[in-house]
């Protein structure tokens, strides 16, 4: 983020967002308080409840923003020229981020799974989202593919990325990533 | 558990465990008090610290509950046949609770995702311990089946399925584990 936004009112909800993401990746939702999102994102806290009257806002907020991310991500891929190397994209951005996913789970999977423990917010529904779009675009991949099974592969394509994120971080081993994505990879070439 | 066991001080400490490990699977280990675990055990809330000193503590016994509940049902597992039959009844055991799983995530692997935000107390160690119970006991299996690539095998197996809890915790959907165990099932057809 460029430093001449930091004055403006948009830099510090921005910065918030951020911020917040950042410490709930690191820390999960729970762990995560409105004063420590202030001070990562160096907004006065006094000021945060200008942008945000509830920490479910703010969480929510940063779920708005995955989402963009995810479908401006989406976008990219949809630009190699076939399904296959479109869905093995997808699964390379996991291993571009395995450090990160085996240090911190990933960003989206582990957020899902602690907002899958309903608190009534209606932030599990949400958060929801963010995987939903991901399965409905690998199920539109696998149609073009010709597959009837198209849906259920695009759910077993994601529990495969999901449940190898799950394994780096609880063993704190960033290559079960890649050997899970060559494993995917071969799978996917087996289908088309 | 039998009432007759609600006196003795052994029938309390197991009250108190079971009431933190269903706490901690509907709502995760931040979310739940120490005072809320009294209750849910029936013990009054000054005896706790007479069998746990600190949350984190208790929280070590729910781990140590699980790694000895997945040692038991491994071994009830050993006595099928053969291999195949083995991994598929693993893979069963998550079908079997699917209602569950879809509404409060795997038990096991949802409380990795929350340990894995490593908050220093080295409970994300312990935590650990009991999916690397399972992928061992998988890898054997798989070796079993003389397969050379049996570590890697027993991953994928451990994250189809851990993925899986995930997106059925996520969308509510318990019928993505029974889909997605019919599929691990084929592949683990495929393999032998």
């Amino acid at each position: 983020m460029a430093n001449s936004t930091a004055v403006k009112p948009a830099g510090k909800r921005e910065r918030l967002v951020a911020g917040a993401r950042s410490l709930i990746h690191e820390q999960g939702v729970q762990r995560t308080t409105i004063a420590e999102v202030a001070e990562r994102a160096d907004v006065p806290v006094g000021n945060v409840y200008y942008y945000f009257k509830t920490k479910d806002e703010l969480v929510g907020a940063v779920v708005d923003g995955y989402i963009a991310d995810i479908q401006a991500a989406l976008v990219r891929l949809d630009r190699h020229r076939t399904p296959q190397a479109r869905l093995k994209a997808l699964v390379q951005m996991w291993v571009d981020q395995r450090e990160d996913v085996a240090q911190h789970g990933c960003p989206l999977g582990s957020l899902c799974s602690e907002l899958g423990k309903n608190d009534g917010s209606g932030l599990d529904v949400d958060g929801a989202e963010m995987l939903r779009i991901e399965v409905d675009w690998a199920e539109g991949q696998f149609r073009s593919l010709g597959r009837r099974d198209a849906r259920d592969l695009a759910i077993s394509l994601l529990s495969g990325i999901q449940g190898a994120a799950l394994l780096a971080n609880t063993f704190r081993e960033p290559e079960i990533l890649s050997r899970q994505a060559r494993r995917l990879d071969r799978w996917i070439d087996s289908l088309a």
